[in-house]
């Protein structure tokens, strides 16, 4: 998407060939900085402290992650290298499920390849395949989700569609377009009115931060609201639609999503507002069954709790919000029961959440599947 | 309650004789300020930006501040002073309903009073009254409460008993003890293992601020969340029940709270947790019968959300969290429907959210609703 009108992906090879470069989303929207990375540490660490984030941007990030170790390895070290890279990056944070199937799917690229000339090529051209398909994914979801919010616009006479999302599965948390943003974006430009209510997502405000900042840049009418206000703006017929993005959505329909989604997904239930969730196929967790027993769920520092981060007086900081020996947790992610998801958008289609019809669009999945069930 | 070991309450008349004295709640947790105010004007402003807050406690003040307006009149002008003083206390904050109370009860008892003199003294013990029945109020919603609590607690045979709150229905958000609190330094006070989990609740962090504030100084164990986070522990069961507060209570059962209340009040009843929701008898409101569409919401200013308040280097400030030219809403306030409301605990006692229970224990109510019915 396009950057004070320059086109950018979230992550790309750098043009010496010596490493890769990220959109670092830290200072957004404060400031655009990109970072370069050399190593698949540097990568690792990247994923960690969250420098890019979001379920399809961390699995182009693994991908090029594994091929940064074979940049700065040698033939004698380079299984090794490549076998704590994948470990490493695999470990950078463990609820979203692209992390392990772009590292996996690395690993199998490479495998059986003698040179580390060749190793470095085919790695290279394997992130770049994983980085393009997520784009395409995201802009075939685009095309699929636009159909459903025409629907709300001609029943509303044109009028304005309210869309409320939850943290940031824009084009930031993926290479390009984004899962949730991708049907807003095709909307827009296709004419339609649209207007997204902004959850700020806390304790780390992707919302306010950077789905506001990537939605502005595209002009499109935003506002930002507490996390706390969903339930009444729907109660007061303020929200037509929900459009959420997943960072492993199980078998069975479980949808896992930043910490908080369950809630608006209750409130959608409770006032009859379809709530949709956006994603790739690569976030499939093709073998969890009770998405809530199962899925393992970050716990972050609960320093993000009690503080809040931003600009104070131009400089970027931030403000201790509670006592300063307050005792704070932080879930990083909560699980939607199948029941209250209206329907998935990937990038075959608009399935529901149930493991039926979700085999259904992925045929191919359809013997592993059955074996567990 | 106590602040370091001093007992204080949150409002009280200055030794002096000449103005009222407020815990002023702006600088909490990281200040304890005592603001003294002169005139009903300075008490509405504390009301309106928030040194003063909470449904009992802007009662009391909004007694107070008419005692104020007496103070500061003379005999020619008391009539229009008085007059001026309830439009504004009453302005001060639209959703409360205690607010309002408060100033029709003064008005009501100085009605026929002659002399200044004597308006004055009556002004003061009425004000004093409020507070001091909003005192017992609170202490006997522990006694009824604590019994609640003290189930859980023999249930899981005097093991840990979490109790998850929104916002700040604690003892600064009353005179003393607080409403959701108050079964929770009950229980803690008997032996009880209590540990709260304290919504953040944002925008204006009332429960990370001010909740974990109080709970600290009296002992009671604590965790800060975001306000996202509710929904999570209750799936894995990590919540035993909920107790909130109320600004305002329909007598048909709709429970107006801060915003985000309605969200934990759903999740509550997805997972069977126990709602319970902790007012004083002058929190109801015996005319409105439809809470989602008849109570006033309070909409404040968006900068409360696009910024977070708190200590920067010592200092107090904040942050901007959003991009500067984002548009942002901040309503204070949703509506819980009382099919999602386990109890309503009062200081006559533990009734059903419907009103012919809540009737049962206001009989001197029921000719009022039945007229409307």
């Amino acid at each position: 998407m396009k950057v004070n009108n320059k086109h950018f992906r979230t992550i790309w090879p750098s043009a010496d060939g010596r490493g890769v470069e990220i959109i670092d989303q830290r200072w957004l929207p404060h400031r655009f900085e990109v970072e370069q990375l050399s190593t698949a540490s540097e990568m690792a660490t990247a994923i960690r402290d969250m420098h890019i984030r979001g379920a399809g941007a961390i699995g182009a990030a693994a991908g090029f992650g594994m091929y940064l170790a074979m940049v700065s390895s040698d033939e004698d070290s380079v299984d090794h290298d490549v076998a704590a890279a994948a470990a490493e990056l695999k470990a950078s944070r463990p609820t979203a499920v692209n992390l392990e199937w772009a590292v996996d799917r690395q690993v199998e690229v490479i495998a059986g390849v003698v040179t580390l000339a060749q190793k470095r090529q085919i790695a290279l051209s394997g992130a770049q395949a994983i980085a393009d398909e997520d784009v395409e994914a995201c802009r075939q979801i685009g095309l699929h989700g636009i159909h459903l919010i025409r629907l709300i616009s001609e029943a509303k006479q044109g009028g304005k569609v309210n869309i409320l999302t939850h943290c940031n599965a824009g084009w930031l948390a993926f290479v390009d377009y984004g899962s949730a943003t991708a049907p807003i974006y095709a909307a827009h430009d296709a004419g339609m009115d649209v207007h997204v209510w902004v959850d700020e997502t806390r304790p780390r405000n992707q919302g306010a931060r950077l789905t506001a900042w990537e939605l502005g840049q595209h002009g499109v009418p935003y506002t930002v609201i507490a996390d706390n206000t969903g339930g009444h703006l729907m109660q007061h017929g303020l929200v037509d639609m929900v459009i959420v993005g997943s960072d492993r959505t199980s078998v069975t329909g479980f949808v896992t999503n930043k910490i908080g989604t369950y809630l608006k997904a209750l409130a959608a239930k409770d006032n009859g507002v379809p709530f949709y969730v956006a994603l790739p196929s690569s976030t499939f967790d093709w073998n969890i069954r009770d998405g809530i027993a199962e899925t393992p769920i970050e716990e972050r520092d609960g320093d993000e709790v009690k503080f809040a981060s931003g600009l104070v007086d131009g400089q970027l900081g931030r403000v201790l919000l509670t006592p300063a020996d307050s005792k704070a947790v932080n879930y990083s992610f909560d699980v939607t029961p199948p029941n209250l998801v209206t329907g998935l958008i990937t990038e075959r289609g608009v399935m529901n959440a149930n493991e039926k019809d979700i085999l259904t669009f992925y045929p191919e999945r359809r013997e592993l599947a059955t074996g567990s069930l």
